[in-house]
């Protein structure tokens, strides 16, 4: 029989078909194919960018140039403009503002064919941190409310370039599903005085049914409601409710576990697309006892038909048991950099 | 410059482009080709579905046999089941129930050529009436609390089929965004003792920039704050919750509208694939004061990237003004049958 599951922090209902559960070859996945023609984030090709807002380099090379690990530039043709301020007002009943704020892309290496499942540990490190980078950049300017990263994988995840790459959005106003998040998390804390997150965390590793991998610090697990089909999310075990406060160390920790998830799911699935996106909370606040910052990763597999998107009723063919099973069981590669587990 | 609108119901942000806005000329529109091969769906082939629930047929035409105007039947591969009861309970501190639910498909004519943009309006308003009677009669069902109503036209939409139907869901919960919409229309009721949808309705009909049609009873407006581009609402003028307090001859009115909206959506947009949504109160509610029913109806324009999905945060590259005039000044072909404008 399908169950009918509720997502502990919002609330969602969802119905999981626990009983002929989808396995990755049961779904028809479009793999990415090489494109090909000219690429503006190639080495070489940096004056064809907006120039460079942050940069890691090699030492002595010069900014927009060739010689950076990482670069992050404007988004060509972004969605937020960065003059002016919000100025917030009403039409009539309606309410609107000035879509202030910066949109800005992230290339997180400079071969044209490594993606985050391939790219080196070292590498990956990096794209984390120059998240946090930004995003502590970016909570200096009092306009800004939230920074939102994210990150389309393949073409019909949402990537018009191939290089591969995440983006960042500064916004004056809190998106919905986080806002929601931090609503849903504060009225279980304001019952339980216990981090929702903290309490899932808690019970995850101690059932050890849905729980993917998990090292010193970090655990990925495939979370009780998902919407879709091996959705995965990864948290840190100790809690925090912004991203910003993560240890030099810890983005190594967090690279390990990211990595070795972005590897067992394209072992999995093929490169199939997948968006992630990170959730953590609103610039400037103080720490919140109720938030837990996280990162979810959706692998696009089935059609998100409009009911879902009209309704916010998700209805997902594979169990997210089954889904961390498959996950844990699959063999990657023998030359894979180990992950220490914990 | 964009803009930042907030929907007045449920308080999303979206980002309208309202700079360089696309014109339906600026999308790829992924045109529905037609299949082939067996349909479950056309007259004749009655046996390969589950057996009717509902049909209006032609005097002294058997059950399951030719003869039928439209056919209710069960989903075939139903996402819910119809035996046994809820059952809520927890797994620790999660919660969940049985999938118990019903799954049906309108199919919505005969004829496996016919769409909702080229069906009579008689046959319309039989579509429309037939969702009226199935909510009626799943409102008998205590271990139901909502009824959703659905529509994907064309593949990418989420149509498996081809032959033109419309989907039900019988559920023992109420879905995410119907929640969000009473809880947020509450809170303004609340506040100002006046339905926010009538509030809106009124400011729309005297602002004559986002109506895109209106009859004695019916308006069809672009919301201010779209997720997504050409996105249309049918709402009636006067107040009601629940869509089963339709009196019979509204759904002529009704009938009348929506088919031209649709209409004109085509004739924008070519055969784009679209969903509707029917957002009514939940099953058995009393009249609520507070909330409003409406469809809603998304065109499949744009790619929904994972971002959107996972930050509830939508960018629209069409501003809701452009999208109306768009749809009010389209020429339809001389052959229609003309709607009473109000």
């Amino acid at each position: 029989m399908p169950e009918l599951r509720k997502d502990p922090i919002i609330g969602r209902w969802v119905i999981i078909a626990t009983e002929r559960g989808k396995r990755p070859h049961d779904f028809v996945i479009e793999e990415e194919v090489t494109r090909g023609g000219f690429c503006p984030f190639c080495p070489g090709n940096e004056h064809t960018t907006p120039p460079e807002i942050l940069a890691y380099r090699e030492p002595g090379t010069a900014p927009n140039s060739p010689g950076w690990r990482l670069r992050v530039v404007n988004n060509k043709f972004p969605a937020l403009v960065l003059q002016g301020d919000p100025d917030r007002m009403g039409e009539g009943m309606f309410d609107k503002m000035n879509g202030i704020g910066t949109h800005e892309v992230i290339i997180e290496n400079p071969d044209h064919h490594v993606t985050l499942a391939s790219i080196s540990l070292e590498g990956f490190h990096e794209v984390l941190r120059a998240y946090g980078d930004r995003i502590r950049a970016l909570a200096e300017d009092p306009r800004f409310r939230y920074v939102l990263v994210f990150k389309n994988q393949g073409r019909s995840a949402g990537a018009s370039l191939e290089h591969s790459h995440s983006q960042l959005i500064g916004l004056p106003i809190v998106p919905e599903l986080v806002m929601e998040e931090l609503n849903g998390s504060k009225f279980y804390y304001n019952w339980k005085e216990r981090c929702v997150f903290c309490d899932m965390i808690r019970q995850e590793l101690q059932q050890q049914v849905r729980v993917v991998l998990e090292n010193q610090e970090f655990v990925a697990i495939c979370p009780f409601a998902p919407r879709s089909p091996f959705e995965v999310w990864i948290l840190p075990k100790a809690h925090y409710s912004s991203y910003i406060d993560l240890k030099a160390e810890s983005y190594y920790r967090l690279a390990e576990i990211f990595s070795e998830t972005l590897k067992r799911l394209e072992k999995s699935l093929g490169k199939a697309p997948y968006n992630f996106i990170l959730h953590t909370a609103p610039i400037r606040e103080p720490e919140m006892p109720y938030y837990h910052w996280h990162f979810e990763i959706m692998p696009k597999l089935t059609l998100v038909a409009g009911f879902e998107w009209g309704s916010g009723f998700y209805i997902n063919p594979t169990p997210p048991e089954d889904a961390a099973q498959f996950l844990r069981e699959v063999q990657l590669d023998a030359s894979r950099e180990p992950t220490n587990q914990a």
